[in-house]
């Protein structure tokens, strides 16, 4: 096995004052930086020749102690005898950088020999659809949009332009995608929801003949599931960033530019404002109405509405000051639980 | 992006009359109804060409207000002015016209040219092999079930009569499929059980030689995974109805008619009666018993058996009354503890 | 549907002594078993032409009852008139005969003709690799690495020697994998980290150009995500056994020897020592350190730091004892807030 830490390789080794220009920054003690960068590490892992960063002023000692030959800082930071470029956002920053040193590798478009595409699909100038790719009758891919490997689309799916769908992403029942909307690999988009009645015994399917609506600039992760509504759209918001096995049922909205992490679960039909943000493993009852902005922590198990604004956590949850006074009361309830016994025992003791 | 709300456009367009007839309900007030009927929405978003339903008595103030040319209503509805029609069980009867007017589209029989087919493999008459489907040797498929693109079945798997497998399916170790299971994209069934001893300070991996069998009416979720049996099987009962994401373990017996909602977790070797519900997320430790008719509250952490009917829920699971006065008190536990304090005070000032 | 429970055939039928000498045990009253042995199940399914073993010495009742031909027991153990090979470690025994009866069905190595390989790949001797994969260029496969159908790898991605990708495993960023690696259907390795910052109201994706690194004799279950990290890589330490449905995200570390059940979710840069145990459901926040063999209970959410040899459970977690102490006290919850009334009172009838 590699013992040594992974460094990516740039595809482009610019100087520093060609990163400051990148990053519209003001290079300082620009005499110690190396004659050009080979890529992006952390101000730990950092060599000679790569470009760190110090988002969070704290760091000031490790970015004191750090090899790196280019750290990216705020604006006024009290680093010295180091080459850095100071930058009014810093995260702003490393973005611009690393999307220009590691550009994602362009598939050459086309339609590879071996994607079976149904009768009436409509493709776009530009568009990549990659090998083994299944496309049903009547779907849309709009210009540039990109298919890579394995990926099954049904019947009178949409594909928005720019978007891709990196690898083996299955658009189960009709799906809406809109323009550069990214998809990971084994996301189900427009399975059935999840409806059954009883019937003399034995549950009784109901239909689901709806749609998955995505809006543009959505991301949504691996092993991700979102189901086609029962009647009407399942719709996920503009600017919605969806992570890894997330489960998102029948008929749910997502507002615009909310962020989901791993393994949320929303039961069916409830909506969710704009940028609301949810940690990793919350879930949501079904039918709810949660309000913009709405901050819902990990593991959050919510089974009533929230109005906008509201940062909430714990199942059932509540607003989070009361949470941690509740969690920490909690944990000493042996103890009251003993005190409460001592003065049953005092007033016992003093009965007349 | 598309900013109208989708509608469904159904396959064929009837007189409200026969749609009376299909659901076997009386048609009131005929005479409002349009020409044709286009589909179904919701009361809400239904056109006068379109058919809803009101399925709760409460929904009379919606359904008065619905633009829909014809509504479906429960027997002696109150509403008036509108074409209706009235009927025992609205939902059966919405099952119904959904599944007429929207009747899945039909693959063509047949092994697609590309699916690759083992040594010894039985097929049935009129069964559908989609493109790029891999099937292992001795692997037997009954009339007229269906795979579609992309499934892999390893060998000596077997798949029921009518059963369909929408996409993507992979049956990893030997599963048995009864009639009519309908399997969602992305679910593995077969994969080994988690089952590791220590030995020499290294986990040792125990093989896992039993299969899956799934009975009669099943449905699973997209990206389920249901695991092989350490030895002999694991069983999900007739007309069981599993979502999305669902986690089931080796050896875990699930009785029929059961529901299990989204990320749903069984641990190994524990047993299901017959028609218990679990809620999302609710998740079930290893070799436990739990009796028919159990209901399971989403989220819920079950660490104990239960008996026939038990209604729990929370972590650890308690009965459901409980649960909600355990929570209720939970929320107040710091003002408890001030009050005990003050309790405290009183006594220790009373001291003699 | 078969009524029948399921009893895996062996692939050879050896007799008692054969296994005695297989599992370097002691065949006592040989002359109750018989002639062949035909596989393994349990002590209460098991036949008399079966072998069947009790690990544990409680189950002596079930093993007199038991019809198995032969029983591997612990030494000394009290069982009489039957067939039994004694051992010193029961499973280490049932691992070895159960490796023998029913070995892997071997492929045959060689690159299927659908499979798609990119430019500059490198192949070592006996690789496997199936139908329909799509390996990308500059990827390396060791001797005797198998990839089953339907696998894709990025570019720039390498796998061990005799490491086993089963079915439609998906390697998303360039993802390393070490020696003996087992990977189940539907695993995503590389995906990208979820990182977004606020910027100008929208979310602005940070690129991940880390690598996720799995090193020997790792298990990854079915349809688990790992991702890759954001700078350098994301890290699985040999001989860890990873179960389905787990989410690993970005820049987590987890050290050798560990097992992750079901349904686990660690979020990003957080680290496990080695040897650590996490029941299935549980899940851990962001950037936590947790030292060495500690072991976390089912559905715990894990919000802080834990040393080495912690055994904790519960959301917020707390240590094993202590959540049991607190959940019983919990449950009795609404009768101590009616005693602290009723104490209440009585203080309140004696004011002077």
């Amino acid at each position: 096995m590699p013992s040594s830490i992974y460094h990516a390789t740039a595809q482009i080794h610019p100087y520093a004052d060609t990163i400051a220009m990148w990053i519209d920054g003001q290079l300082i003690d620009g005499q110690f930086a190396p004659q050009a960068l080979n890529g992006m590490a952390t101000l730990s892992e950092a060599q000679a020749n790569e470009i760190s960063f110090m988002a969070d002023p704290k760091l000031i000692g490790e970015a004191e102690a750090s090899k790196a030959g280019l750290i990216i800082t705020p604006v006024g930071c009290e680093l010295s005898g180091k080459a850095r470029v100071e930058v009014e956002h810093v995260w702003g920053a490393v973005e611009v950088i690393l999307r220009r040193l590691y550009p994602p590798e362009l598939s050459n478009p086309g339609i590879h020999s071996t994607a079976i595409v149904g009768e009436g699909v409509k493709l776009g100038e530009g568009v990549t659809v990659g090998p083994y790719c299944v496309i049903g009758d009547r779907c849309e891919l709009a210009d540039g949009a990109t298919l890579g490997p394995h990926c099954i689309l049904d019947k009178d799916c949409q594909v928005g332009s720019g978007s891709r769908l990196l690898a083996r992403v299955t658009l189960s029942g009709p799906v809406t995608l809109g323009q550069r909307v990214l998809i990971h690999p084994g996301a189900v988009l427009g399975a059935d929801g999840f409806k059954f009645e009883p019937s003399e015994g034995r549950p009784l399917k109901i239909p689901q003949v709806g749609r998955v609506l995505v809006e543009d600039d959505v991301e949504i992760g691996a092993n991700t599931t979102i189901d086609r509504a029962f009647l009407h759209e399942t719709r996920i918001g503009h600017d919605t960033k969806i992570d890894n096995q997330v489960q998102i049922a029948h008929n749910v909205e997502i507002g615009p530019g909310c962020l989901l992490a791993a393994q949320v679960g929303i039961a069916g039909s409830t909506r969710l404002g704009k940028g609301c943000m949810l940690g990793g493993r919350a879930c949501l009852r079904d039918n709810l109405t949660i309000g913009d902005g709405v901050m819902i922590g990990g593991a959050a198990g919510v089974h009533t509405d929230w109005p906008e604004g509201s940062t909430i956590m714990g199942t059932p949850a509540m607003e989070m000051k009361a949470f941690w006074r509740v969690a920490a009361a909690e944990k000493k309830l042996p103890e009251y639980v003993k005190r409460l016994r001592a003065a049953e025992r005092k007033l016992e003791q003093r009965q007349p």
